[in-house]
């Protein structure tokens, strides 16, 4: 059986101006990572209709499940539940759930037309439960739209997680080496071959003294993640001593 | 005369699985605001032909420059270098400018078949200068590849920055309000409206007392920008008044 697998839309302006960094791509991944669902793109698009439509349909059929984060709140800069009615080709209407969801968190100040436009979802989508500000995300297809606020996302993927099919869970291994990854790097490809089922990728840093590296070996085979993570580590001990005592010149 | 475009492709796995959390678009929608280009789209990729050749022929025609970060470096999960070559239908060469390069970085060590794999380059394309760790990026048509090593990234936007022609700079300015944005909407919408040369943007966050609201305006105009600006600020002291002073029940 296939593994499910996942794509993100990042809608907002202020992350590609740059003045403010994304935090929930990461928090995304991580959330996926630990349900087995393999998260293959993510998009990060400007608050403006079309980009928003091109995306979510250049990516909804060719993964198991679509997110969005952003674009859901009060303001005239919020148009993400309009774009997402119209990429689905539904009309957008005003939802009694989320009006009463609304009218409880608001008694006081009342719902005014600000505060009705989060009330307005696309015809025929369910409700994700927002358990931080009340306002609520929504379902329609296989796309999850929720806040860009990154606790209320991290709140509203809570809400979610039960309803997702779960994936065997990625294992992963980190091995570290003290050497440049240019040292390594013929005999790592090797071993790759030899396990085509364990993904392994090499990430240079720079350490105190000079570039190391980390290899990540990834796959959801725990027997042949182990054989093969003991390749990498034999390999790393056998390039660190070569570093230390340089082969004899042959002539 | 339209103002300058990018687009960002980030090739990565360990990005997508959440065990590293990126840090380059952050830096790179940062310098091409400094330099007033507007960047419209990023794309997070993995490590694969297929998705890299999709991303960059689907974005490189749009934007006036296109940037790739990741998968240069000499080990078999480096596959950017082919990737672009595939997507411009050109192929890959041993360049001999990199050679001389990767020759003086190694003088000691010398060109293994492994650092050989870092002067392999479309064929075409002009170097990109690495101040940090020598293995160049290139730059064919508009697309700039550069390493996806974040102190290395910088250093290859630094050479890269004098090729590049500016656009005239967004100006901003922020205004923050210590009420939700629900508060404000209706009356933002409205200045919105007034302004359509003035990017209006709210960003709603959690403060120690509920949420309170940024306001950002952006523009190319500073005349127009101030004048926004201005009422923004106004309806932000109007709306904190209000809330201090609740309008009689008119009944």
């Amino acid at each position: 059986m296939p593994e499910p697998t996942a794509a993100l839309v990042v809608i907002g302006d202020e992350i590609l101006s740059g003045r403010t960094a994304d935090l929930n791509i990461n928090a995304l991944a991580r959330f996926l990572a630990g349900l087995g669902i393999d998260l293959k793109e993510v998009r990060i698009v400007s608050d403006d209709e079309g980009a928003i439509v091109a995306a979510v349909n250049g990516l909804r059929s060719s993964v198991t499940y679509l997110f969005t984060t952003g674009g859901i709140g009060p303001t005239h800069d919020d148009i993400t539940a309009a774009a997402i009615a119209k990429a689905f080709g539904v009309p957008l209407v005003l939802d009694q759930r989320a009006v009463e969801i609304l009218a409880a968190r608001y008694p006081a100040a009342g719902l005014t037309e600000a505060r009705l436009r989060m009330a307005m979802i696309p015809e025929g989508a369910d409700l994700i439960a927002n358990p931080v500000s009340a306002a609520p995300g929504f379902r329609i297809g296989n796309v999850h739209v929720m806040a860009g606020v990154p606790a209320i996302m991290r709140g509203m993927l809570q809400s979610i997680a039960p309803t997702l099919v779960p994936g065997r869970i990625v294992l992963s291994e980190a091995v570290p080496a003290e050497v440049g990854e240019s040292f390594i790097a013929g005999r790592l490809g090797a071993i790759q071959a030899d396990f085509p089922d364990v993904s392994i990728g090499s990430y240079p840093r720079m350490g105190e003294r000079g570039f190391v590296t980390e290899i990540v070996l990834r796959s959801r085979d725990a027997e042949r993640l182990a054989a093969a993570t003991a390749d990498v580590r034999a390999l790393v001990e056998t390039a660190i001593r070569e570093r230390a005592n340089p082969a004899p010149d042959p002539g």
